[in-house]
C-alpha cells in the first residue's frame, strides 16, 4: 500500500511532553499497522525555540533519527548538541528531550517500540 | 545514547534481493537494540539506476518512507511512482521492490519489524 506525502496524517500538539511551543507529528504507520510491535513511527517538526519536553520511556523505548536541523537533547541527563545524521536511542527507562536551538525547523524520525 | 551520523555501521549490498548495481544500507539500529522487535532501522541510498529486487516478506512487514529522490515501487504487483514523502507500507505475506529512475540519489528509510 502507499500513502502518498499528502495523505498522511498529523497531529499538532501543544507544548508536548511538557516542551515549548508546537510540533508536528506526521504519522508514517497508523497504530492497527504495527502488528503491536510499537505506537510511534512518525516525522517530527519542531520549529526554532520549540521543543519535546524531557520525560521517561516506561515499556517502552525510542529512537530519534535526525533528518535536518539543529537541536539540544538531554539523553538521560546528559546534555548534547544533534545535527542531520545522528540517532538518539532512549531505552526502556531512561528519559530525553529534545529542543530546536536553530534557526531552521528541526525535523526527526521518531520510532517508539514496545520493550 | 547518541550515535553520530559518522559513527553509524553501514552495509553497501550488490544486486540487493537481485536488483541492478549497489545500495548503501545506513544502520539506524544494531540488532540488539530491538528488542527483538525488528531486524532493521536504515537508511537506504540507492544511486541513479539502481535498485532493490522485489522479494516477498514473510513473517515480517516493511515501510518505506521516502526521503529524497525519485523511484518506481511494484508495490505487491502494482507499479507506482514514488517521491520524498511518500511512504510504501509491505504487509507479511505481501511482496515490493523499489528503483531509482531518476538523476539523483533515491533515499529511504526502511523498518522491518516481525508480524
Amino acid at each position: 500500500m502507499i500513502k502518498q506525502a499528502d495523505q498522511l496524517n498529523f497531529d499538532v500538539l501543544t507544548e508536548m511532553r511538557g516542551g515549548k511551543g508546537e510540533v508536528k507529528v506526521i504519522k508514517l504507520l497508523e497504530n492497527d499497522e504495527f502488528h503491536g510491535k510499537g505506537r510511534l513511527f512518525a516525522r517530527n517538526v519542531i520549529k526554532p525555540g520549540c521543543s519535546i519536553g524531557f520525560h521517561q520511556h516506561a515499556g517502552d523505548f525510542e529512537t530519534y533519527y535526525v533528518l535536518s536541523g539543529e537541536g539540544l537533547v538531554d539523553d538521560n541527563g546528559v546534555k548534547a548538541v544533534v545535527k542531520a545524521g545522528d540517532v538518539i536511542y532512549t531505552n526502556a527507562g531512561e528519559s530525553h528531550s529534545i529542543e530546536n536551538t536553530g534557526t531552521a525547523d528541526l525535523e526527526v524520525i521518531a520510532l517508539i517500540l514496545y520493550a
